[in-house]
């Protein structure tokens, strides 16, 4: 009551969290209380930073709309989309796949579609063509029939579909079921680096950091399988630019992989996803 | 790159910080991600939390406007705006009026009064007339001439001007100049206990804690005068309820005054601001 240090005000507001019914609520906001006052205590912070930082944060989420979700951006910049995943997501067992971040492209129910079909929904005249292959198998290497895979990944203008001012509808994006080998295939392009969307706050917070702001090479894909916990990951492009300074620390070694050319000139990525039980 | 266990990951976030120019805002970003991700890794936040976090962060954005800041009720309900106002307006001197918060509904160059004049600017059927009056001083007791004292208070309803739907502008607001003894005086009626908007996003926090979302009745002011530090502060009411838990923790125990019975049956209140130089 009537705080008069900085001790006894973070004191003060962490008490007046005690009544809360919800445990895990209450842990959450008193921690969020501690962590965010010695924030503010350590850098010592002025009135106007705290006014840019308020103004910051409004411009942020005027920013958000049905296909732009800048807070998430925020999160995955400062590394806190990354850390979701690891404190949620570790793999359990080694020979996993490692998750990686969802990131804010997904769009959930896309098209079912066959063994060996295209993703690409337009005239294909742009992008190396490509074919992705492999089997979705358990940490034993037993084939999974039935599993079912979503991917989804940029255009070659470095553009999700959703993002498009005249949008293919699910350009590049796929739901594709494994056989009774585990196996799945698709053709698709080649992904390509591609920046985040860099005209709101959070773009000028990388610029004013001299971070930039592109996404090395990748394909999205979450995996699920009935007795398997579902994976949420990305393939990427061994030839990638960015994969060690991938703005949104979404790179993790073992998820990258290589396009090889083939005799006929197109491109073959061959990967397995390995699920745990559970 | 490409970090493998959660505090690898905050080293690398972190280190993406290193290029920046301005060593302040490296200070900052650098202190924030550490203790962004300490919150996170304490609390071992879940991918629900995270996107709940995420909703409610865009849904107070949203709900900003130029006569409604969410960010900041929500900066004062966590008792930074409090902490905030710690670090930065510490008073210097023990004899010097006591700062406490802004608040969102400050009005700046409101209207010039003069000595004596009423602050309220609809006609008086509500409230109980008060007169405030007092001088502005610096610490050693000597009158401070031309001192602008910028006071602001809700009306008999709770409510600010600015949050009236049909406003009676400047209502409850006004600029007083201290005159050659360092004296103003103003009419206006008792403020109220009130709620902060509670329709948004941080109402809903506040009643899921079990926390009311009441402030203490008060009356705001700005004190400047050229040569002094100015102050930014309040006047509480001794037999306002909520006192001991304002829901923005913006009392002080030496900012609470009394409003005394005058044998008119109007009730007065006398109160110095006394300011630092520099």
């Amino acid at each position: 009551m009537m705080a008069t240090s900085e001790s006894e005000l973070t004191t003060e507001v962490i008490a007046s969290f005690n009544n809360t019914s919800d445990p895990r609520l209450k842990e959450i906001m008193q921690s969020l209380v501690k962590h965010l006052h010695a924030f503010a205590r350590e850098i010592r912070i002025t009135d106007e930073e705290w006014l840019f930082a308020i103004e910051f944060l409004t411009q942020t989420g005027k920013m958000c709309s049905d296909v732009r979700q800048e807070f998430i951006l925020l999160s995955d910049t400062l590394g806190l989309s990354s850390l979701v995943d690891l404190i949620n997501h570790s793999k359990g067992d080694d020979r996993a796949t490692e998750p990686t971040i969802l990131g804010p492209f997904h769009v959930a129910n896309s098209q079912v579609l066959q063994y060996g079909d295209s993703i690409v929904a337009r005239a294909l005249t742009e992008g190396e063509p490509a074919i992705v292959r492999g089997r979705v198998v358990d940490v034993d290497g037993n084939p999974i029939s039935n599993a079912m895979i979503d991917v989804w990944q940029t255009d070659a203008n470095g553009l999700y579909d959703i993002q498009e001012s005249t949008e293919v509808s699910g350009n590049l994006r796929g739901l594709f079921k494994t056989d009774s080998d585990g196996k799945y295939e698709f053709k698709t392009i080649r992904p390509v680096p591609y920046p985040i969307p860099a005209d709101g706050p959070v773009g000028k917070m990388l610029r004013s950091v001299n971070r930039h702001e592109w996404r090395a090479a990748h394909i999205h894909a979450i995996v699920e399988a009935p007795g398997y916990r579902q994976v949420t990951t990305h393939i990427f492009d061994k030839e990638s630019k960015y994969l060690d300074s991938d703005t949104v620390f979404g790179v993790k070694g073992s998820l990258i992989k290589e396009f090889k050319k083939q005799p006929d000139g197109d491109l073959l990525l061959e990967y397995d996803f390995v699920l745990v039980q559970g």
